[in-house]
């Protein structure tokens, strides 16, 4: 892309998108690659593409998942992608992990651990971005996933490992939040970490097999009552707890019912549509903020300025809304 | 404040910052006035001021509360500042409500309300201060309670009605965060209002008195099983769940033992002054990015551009990314 003239990448971008609207795999993943990008010459491309395929996003059912390390994220998606695929859905898989690295385990693990659902022509798996940010991930994962919608896939699933604020994230990204719970009780309990639970839309008790089935239940109707004692997310639809067992294949057709069921009566309602619009105007501002954050820090005088605010701030020698002011006084 | 010269001005602030050091009532009433004035000159007056009185700022028990309508929120405060009173201690509270008017019923229902102990010459009590925002409010709110911290109040409490985002920006200006919970089960359970719980370092479930004190016991059984579900706040410190009747008085002593406990635990072992600091750099930012959005608003040209921005995303036709580039490099 960078030796191309601006005709021929205009062009070539052209080409690329239609391509990427005919389903062809090749073309989704240089597309992707493309958005992943941080060359500048290739985030300019990344525009164009993106702008290109935006008429044809939006028809997805936008899945966020997460769940503690261990709780069997990859064997549930892994099952729950294949149930889709019989019913002739395609499914692209992402994942939000800020602390991946391309030569790390990122790829080899998704592709060892999701391993029929990779070679599963319904099924598209792509790992997470190399990226030291969860800003930068989150862009480019959402931008991702405009381009998984472009080439036709009914189910997007952005799995996050929860690093950080990464649900919150990918909650803002995604019409739907599950939260996976393995099934314990007593000292074994690891709970669900604070903010996470109330982005749930549906919980998963995973494992419910073997020795592990009536511990499964109990879990199950445990957090049943948590739940009953917190307003749903959505007025007049309480969140649901289903028991699955990813071995057994059994809870995973009543996990998509509790999924579509639920995105059916917000889309119906004119919710979902309130939703994904409330999303994209956050993600306006909050890039609007993330890029005055980038010009100051990238000024080396308003960098220095700014550290040294903090450090007043801190000491409690100067005012927040003092130093603000001033600072972006000086900005404009 | 507006018709005095600057010298002048000076002095008069610095008489204010020392009659507010003193302990002297009125004074404290005129600086949060000056505080939560919007006029430009006052806001210099205010700053000063504020400088002034930081050093002698942060040596109180910060505490968020938060309760659905109803919970008896105003009952619990009378009762608890009497009780921290009688120790001795002098209580401020404070109250977060972006929809309040000047004229309209806070002032009087605050004090009626709260008649007892508005008359204690160990407590201050003052009401919302006007203004339709959430982040004005807030942060006028802030700045009072560093007032009062610096005239000596012991306890600084902050309550807030629940509109909103408001407790989020409660507990990030406070150490702790207290939820209220009205006992109830079955069809009556208003349940706790999502993101709330999260942010609650101890409930408290109210009304413990005559027949409804058996159903506060079991209300309090199911808050304690689902606190349990969830990672606690801060590791190590499960979040405690009390049953107070504010009418007995039972339970108030408990409240206060619990919260002064966990902020003995915390201060000594120095996630008190990580919190805190975390708060203040958050505010920095936080005030960075108002300040931008207020000077993109404020700007015609550019507060259009902004709402063709957004239009244009919500109707698909342009990225949020691409858009907040633009917007920010016509700001530079």
């Amino acid at each position: 892309m960078n030796r191309a003239s601006s005709a021929e990448s205009l062009k070539t971008i052209a080409k690329l998108a239609a391509d990427v609207a005919a389903g062809d795999r090749r073309a989704l993943a240089r597309a992707i690659t493309l958005v992943e990008s941080t060359k500048e010459n290739d985030q300019k491309a990344a525009e164009s593409l993106l702008t290109a395929l935006l008429p044809r996003t939006g028809r997805s059912v936008r899945i966020g998942i997460s769940g503690p390390p261990g709780v069997g994220k990859s064997t549930f998606i892994e099952t729950f992608g294949q149930y889709l695929s019989e019913l002739k859905k395609r499914i692209a898989v992402f994942a939000i992990d800020p602390s991946s690295r391309r030569s790390g385990g990122s790829i080899l693990g998704d592709k060892t651990r999701m391993e029929r659902l990779s070679r599963d022509p319904n099924a598209y798996i792509r790992p997470s971005p190399a990226g030291t940010t969860l800003g930068g991930v989150a862009r480019r994962t959402r931008e991702s996933m405009l381009v998984a919608e472009a080439a036709g896939f009914d189910v997007v699933l952005v799995e996050t490992v929860g690093i950080g604020q990464s649900e919150t994230a990918v909650a803002d990204m995604t019409d739907l939040f599950v939260v996976l719970v393995a099934p314990a009780g007593g000292d074994d309990l690891q709970g669900i970490k604070r903010g996470v639970m109330e982005l749930a839309d549906l919980l998963i008790v995973t494992k419910a097999d073997g020795e592990l089935a009536p511990v499964a239940r109990r879990t199950e109707a445990d957090y049943r009552m948590a739940m009953y004692l917190m307003q749903p997310k959505h007025a007049g639809l309480p969140t649901k707890v289903v028991t699955v067992s990813a071995r057994e294949n059994v809870g995973i057709k009543e996990s998509w019912l509790a999924i579509s069921g639920l995105h059916n009566t917000l889309r119906a309602d004119g919710r979902l549509a309130r939703l994904r619009e409330a999303q994209l105007r956050r993600w306006f501002w909050s890039e609007i903020q993330s890029v005055v954050s980038e010009k100051i820090l990238a000024h080396p005088k308003l960098a220095m300025e700014a550290r040294r605010y903090e450090s007043e701030i801190v000491e409690g020698k100067t005012l927040p809304f003092v130093a603000a002011r001033q600072l972006i006084t000086d900005v404009f």
